[in-house]
């Protein structure tokens, strides 16, 4: 369906998590006009149905004469960005193959189109668009950053120089695997001492192990701030081991930013803080570290921003999935 | 001076290393036509000096109605490649900041120019102009690789998707200071375990710890090869920690290419073979590593060719400094 008004078009943005879907509607200036939140139902047609909800209730808010210049979605697991195929998907239940383009655009013949032709849908990795939005959300054009998202386990979406870095086999930011101490304990990957086993919610569940009705990030956080030894070497650890991840994204490409999100990242301000200490404590002794600035690097993603959603609408409003931030108008605001 | 000749422009490249200069003079097609050796004159006086005498020897092989289209040049420490001014290069006792633009600018006058205007004379970090060379040599125009110099120390020059990675602060490539074992040895830069303690010419010679007209890794690959058991073990760990450098720009930033190049690279094929097997090694219980075809990503620089030199040549014959491979005209023939 097109239309032929000329009120300037939308963009929508899905984050399509494993407990829920994100949404953002997007106007012209970039300024988060819309928002949706749906639980998530897992399995190929379940997360399709999600997807659709989400973007029925924001084309509810977009009003009867609203049209939409493009939707992207992020989604984890691997998903080829050319196709829009999707697979090891495993917090969806989507385990084989499985075709999100062709079955959202089947589904969304209803949306009103701004431009002729088929709807662009954009389907990419949900940290490639974190990373995208993270970018967006500084307003810079030359956008140079790493996403951090700090979460069940540990990796990266990355934007260098404005472009999405994929890496060539699709593996760009794969920090959590990256090997911290050859004496460190056995890896699911089959490695010893990765980094995700010191750097992750997981990993502060696993020190901490004790059970309340609160994430143990929290409880961690809590109680070391309240002065208990035993959370705070379980804290300074963790910290450690993100300012090592840090150091590791600095030493090796020299990103100019690191940008801690996912679910610990929810911890705002007192992680920051951690993650800088150690990240001083560690560049202390050496004049070489101490001239890269790497502590000053470090920002937390927007407390309570759609970061991710945000990136979505943003691949979903370019030309192609190699989209740069060039091709963005310039700073949004963010008004939720 | 200007030529009005039609014969096609040459470009020149130097490679400005702690012991000797190494010069190409580069044909249209990218054709090496000649080479020159001199060398290195430290101070930055006698660093214009050697340089000087380099391109001198090159204009005379190129003969007398050759024009010039422009010069690059490498060479070791902190270099402005928007200035041109040099600091750090401590192998060529130049500690304060050199402009050694303006000063072979200033010398080189009767280079008969392709155009008129300023001479294009280019001054970059010698692995910059490695990781261009042998981006160059490989004739792709996406080129997307870290070229790892292992010599005294360890770092890499980088090409990610054609474009010269120097990063946020020019530290692109430090990899030799990312902590490799938390219980290592106190490195100079004031970490402790840092990959170059363990992946360095330096490191096999202290190792190794005896003294002969060779260098220690030569002596070390030889002993190793005839079965000295003790020597297989140094290798051993000299290439796992390699290989670990290979895991680390792959896991990071998924870089499609690692050039082993520098002194210890003069090894060869065992030098190849060694970390391909502890890579190998590395990723063989992990089904994600395996999947990522690492070991399989890793390359020689072609022995006996001055891939810096040629490298300065490609960024000396750009538009500005950056350059990317896509300028370039293709595969060269290396004619040497």
């Amino acid at each position: 369906m097109n239309t032929n008004d000329n009120r300037p078009p939308l963009r929508i943005g899905l984050d399509i998590g494993g407990t829920k879907v994100l949404g953002v509607l997007i106007g012209p200036s970039g300024r988060v006009i819309a928002e949706a939140r749906e639980a998530t139902i897992h399995g190929p047609e379940g997360t399709v149905k999600c997807a659709v909800n989400a973007i029925d209730k924001l084309l509810s808010d977009a009003g009867p004469r609203a049209s939409i210049a493009g939707i992207g979605v992020g989604i984890p697991g691997l998903v080829d960005p050319l196709t829009g195929v999707v697979s090891h998907a495993v917090n969806l239940e989507i385990t084989e193959p499985f075709d999100l383009h062709t079955a959202l655009r089947d589904r969304l013949t209803h949306v009103p189109q701004a431009d002729p032709g088929p709807l662009p849908i954009i389907i990419d990795n949900d940290l490639n668009v974190a990373a995208l939005g993270a970018g967006f959300l500084r307003g810079e054009t030359d956008t140079d950053l790493a996403f951090v998202a700090v979460g069940t386990g540990l990796a990266a979406g990355i934007v260098l120089d404005g472009r999405l870095r994929r890496g060539a086999w699709g593996a760009a930011g794969e920090i959590g695997h990256v090997p911290m101490d050859p004496a460190g304990p056995l890896c699911p990957c089959g490695q010893r001492g990765c980094l995700e086993l010191y750097a992750s919610g997981s990993a502060l569940e696993r020190q901490w192990g004790e059970r309340s009705v609160r994430p143990a990030p929290r409880d961690v956080f809590d109680a070391a701030a309240a002065g208990d030894v035993r959370a705070t070497r379980i804290r300074d650890e963790f910290a450690a081991a993100l300012a090592w991840a840090v150091r590791l994204l600095v030493l090796t490409y020299d990103v100019k930013n690191v940008v801690l999100g996912g679910g610990v990242s929810s911890l705002g301000e007192p992680l920051l803080q951690a993650v800088r200490e150690q990240c001083d404590m560690a560049c202390a002794r050496s004049q070489f570290l101490t001239a890269l600035g790497i502590s000053d690097r470090i920002a937390l993603s927007p407390m309570g921003v759609p970061v991710a959603a945000i990136g979505a609408a943003v691949a979903g409003g370019a030309a192609s999935v190699e989209t740069t931030l060039h091709s963005s108008t310039g700073p949004i605001e963010v008004n939720i």
